[in-house]
């Protein structure tokens, strides 16, 4: 908590220091946050002015004030903030009748507190403003666009340089940048943005990863499915989707034909409505329902990777992580309530080897059990029974799984629990990734029954599930996991052949041929070897192979392998046997 | 063309018997087409009433009477047909001041001929009234459906009755009603018709197809792409595919969001349109344009399988042959013009080869070189030199690889000339299928230039490709030159165990896992073996392994191959072998 009111004090300082050197400063609000802090204010500032004001607060703090803080009245506070628009709004939204202020110095700010007693308590060269960014008054667009000014701030230097330097690491493995480098994807303007484009390299890593996938899922009992991405409107309707969810959906496509009727009278319109897939689910039930299902049919799990599309506001997109089309690798596991607790552990388990095949730490895995707000059980979708089951048998599975679990009520959605896995790359960061959801709200919604032992109707249990989450954002967290150095098996290019010179070329193309099983290029360019190897290193292909007139002679290869290891001449048959 | 005149005369029979029959009928046109004649007619009709009808005709055709042919004015014939309002719109649309009208028995119609000149050269039993259906006159949805009966003829009785038998078996062959009994797919209102939905068995077909399509691509120099399914009005708008497309493309999706412009002055509404791609074409072109591109890149070879919408008026939409969304199995090719030559006839192998690999007859398939109207010169994109060079060099490689093709001037695209395949199922019926087309209106509106040797600027050739055309048709025709009996390796399960009783269950798993690189299910059915083995054969599995004591003592398999072929008892090992 110390740390925090060091954050929030530092607010104020920036806030002090800009009205010392800008005139008229209009401020908003300045909280502390995550590694830092931020201020928003109606000020034209430049990212070259941070420095200035850096020093500023430096020398601010250096003076070692004290802050004083006080309860006036709001008709006080109404004329002590006479010019200040943004906090008369703010003292219009206090209940209470006094309002609390804080001054440091000359700066006198509305604040509920807590802050240091003194500046001394901040330590030497514990913060740094790192950038400055537009930021809507209250989030909201119909306002005033502020500048956020924002501040690492730390316990201590070193902590503020490690997460400097995390930062640079961050920023070099960016996947944005990688995607670019890398020649993996893009998405543009002309044609639309959050919309990706998958290059030949960016969409080879892609298939070998659904490759992978689709065997591992054939291999785990699953039976795949395929369906479109668009559906009747009416579809969107009954599963719910229109009516909860379609601010994220884009909006209806109307198709139409005038006809005549049969009796040949009147022109009628045959109208429908057609919207774009947000979510797979009703089309997997629609395949459910095509035939009626027996308790020997069940579980069903189907799997898809279906691409579906949100709308995400301009602002908002950002490379492989917010997009305005993604790719769900989705499932569905229809099945009866003594199947639940088997088919969660498989789940898990297939999750867990999940996050293991592609090189992430699966014992660091942070898991999130979402549970219903107890006092709130009227906002659910489905039946006491079915929450207590489904919520307890969840909590079990991940104890006797030993998941890294933390239990939150009244985070579940209004149609079930559900456990969400957050995974960490290599420099500790979490990626939202796997889920997997009960829904009480389609089988009900549908009237997914199926006929049990007894012969009687029962409604089946329905989950969702998914591994990555979505391709894209997967992807992109495998980028910056590997710094774009995929592991061999994952790499766009695995070889690239080099021939010395020309005359080289020959046997290059030979070599080729018997590394045939992995993805192998040559590189033709006209240029040195040095040059051709840097490129072949920038690329970050996994072996660089050189040939010339000895590996000609010794009929071998010279082998490089990628972080400049020197693995020297070798037989091709040895290569390919250090491989497997 | 006696066999036309044949059928031309059997309408007018037609009409006769109906005028004969039902009272105030209105006579539309009465054609021959393929394998028969249809006659439209305002008259209130029903499927029985066929019989009644042809008994009619047949008397008609016993009495030998003859046809008699006469000119007379529009006025007479306004006089003759003034009960007859479609033969009146018809005679305003004559422009000879004369009109021909021909007399059978008591039945006059306006007609040009030829006819044959007695009843008595039709061929006995050789016709057969086979349907009516509606049809709108003129073929326009703005006028009046009227009922349009349809008839066979052929040259005897003993072609009619092969045809007959054709329809039969194609009818035990339609994919529509396979699909359904071999639980493959299926369409429904509520989610859209003609939006395909593919279960478990069809999904795992698509996914053993899609494979082997990337696998062979791949091995082919084909590098992958991956784009989204909508994209913003602009692209297709430059692309000009919403200007000259627009009828088979889906509305534009708005999506907006109100923003306080930087100037916090005005409110702008940021707004953007997107549309589903009704084609892949424009984002290859999006990432052909992403980086600049020399010669020594091309030839760039990028496929996909790319799912696009396109809008077809729901009474036209049939099972996998008419949809409103299907998967191009898509593939552009960017070239310079030395390389031309050599990538046409790369594509013509690797379309032969597809066609072998799918169990077709390469040698049968009908190829069409659509070239442009050389009187219009004008309405075609690109240059005088590029379509000469281009239609020659497809002729050249036509001719050089042997195709069966014939050449339709005036049926290419205003962009380029194309070879279409069209390939034949075990009916003899055509399917459309590859399509191999250049394109000169794209590189001219996205400038999709490379340099070239020179360091100049040059456009690069550009080609559309697809094998099977769209993987839904493909299937379709798949389903159907099988009659569902697909090869080992297509089939959705290619094996199944059969255990005699609960007591061999174990013994079967224990097979299944033996057995596990085919895809393998277990009957654990309570039913007795005879039921087992009836609905193994139903759902057209290629092998049925049936396990019992006998089996289990001698470590054996008991196997029925499809078509009631008895294999009889061998070991696993055996067995795999016999498969290899």
């Amino acid at each position: 908590m110390e740390l925090e009111k060091i954050k929030h004090s530092l607010s104020h300082v920036l806030a002090y220091a800009v009205k010392d050197l800008f005139k008229d400063v209009k401020f908003g609000i300045g909280p502390a946050i995550e590694n830092g802090f931020y201020y928003d204010m109606e000020v034209n500032l430049k990212e070259e002015d941070l420095i200035k004001i850096e020093k500023r607060m430096k020398e601010i703090i250096k003076s070692g004030i004290s802050f004083e803080s006080k309860k006036i009245s709001k008709t006080e506070a109404r004329e002590l903030f006479k010019d200040q628009p943004y906090k008369l709004e703010l003292i219009d939204e206090i209940e209470e009748s006094e309002v609390s202020i804080y001054k440091l110095g000359d700066f006198i700010d509305l604040c509920k507190g807590p802050h240091i007693e003194s500046l001394k308590e901040i330590p030497n060269n514990s913060f740094k403003l790192n950038k400055i960014a537009g930021a809507y008054w209250k989030g909201s667009e119909k306002n005033n666009m502020l500048t956020r000014v924002y501040g690492l701030a730390f316990e201590s230097k070193e902590k503020l340089d490690d997460y400097i330097n995390l930062m640079k690491e961050a920023e070099k493995r960016d996947h944005r940048k990688l995607g670019k480098e890398l020649d993996l994807f893009h998405s543009e303007e002309d044609v639309g943005i959050g919309l990706i484009l998958w290059h030949p390299k960016g969409a080879i890593l892609w298939r070998v990863i659904e490759d992978f996938w689709y065997k591992k899922h054939l291999e785990n009992g699953y039976q795949l499915v395929r369906t479109p991405h668009i559906g009747n409107r009416k579809l969107w309707e009954t599963s719910g989707h229109w009516g909860f969810y379609s601010d994220s959906m884009y909006p209806p496509l109307e198709v139409g034909q005038s006809l005549k009727s049969s009796t040949n009278k009147e022109e009628v319109k045959e109208s429908e409505q057609f919207l774009l897939k947000p979510m797979n689910c009703p089309f997997h039930v629609a395949i459910f329902k095509s035939s009626p299902r027996s308790y020997k049919d069940l579980p069903m799990l189907w799997a898809e990777t279906g691409t579906v599309y949100r709308f995400e506001k301009k602002g908002e997109l950002s490379g492989l992580t917010r997009v305005r089309g993604f790719t769900q690798d989705d499932a569905h596991i229809f099945c009866r309530k003594d199947q639940v607790e088997e088919e969660l552990k498989k789940v898990i388990d297939f999750i867990l080897f999940i996050y293991q095949a592609f090189g992430f730490d699966s014992k660091s895995v942070n898991v999130y059990l979402s549970l219903r707000d107890p006092k709130k059980k009227d906002n659910y979708a489905g039946t006491d029974e079915g929450w207590e089951f489904t919520e307890s048998t969840l909590r079990k599975v991940a104890q006797e799984k030993e998941l890294n679990f933390k239990e939150e009520e009244g985070e579940a959605a209004f149609y079930g629990p559900k456990l969400d896995f957050k995974i960490k790359d290599v420099l500790g960061r979490e990626w939202q990734c796997s889920t997997l959801q009960f829904d009480f709200n389609l089988p009900e919604r549908f009237n997914m029954e199926f006929t049990n032992e007894k012969g009687e109707k029962e409604m089946a249990y329905m989950l969702h599930r998914a591994l990555f989450g979505s391709f894209e954002r997967f992807i992109g967290l495998l980028i910056e996991h590997y710094a774009g150095a995929f592991p061999l098996w994952l790499s766009p290019i695995q070889m690239r052949i080099i021939p010395v010179s020309e005359k080289h070329l020959a046997y290059a193309e030979e070599v080729a041929k018997s590394l045939k099983d992995y993805r192998v290029d040559i590189d033709k360019n006209n240029e040195t070897i040095g040059k051709k190897i840097r490129s072949g290193e920038m690329e970050k292909i996994p072996y660089l192979i050189i040939v010339g007139d000895k590996e000609i002679e010794n009929k071998t290869i010279n082998i490089r392998q990628r972080g400049k290891i020197e693995l020297g001449e070798m037989s091709i048959d040895n290569f390919l046997k250090s491989l497997s």
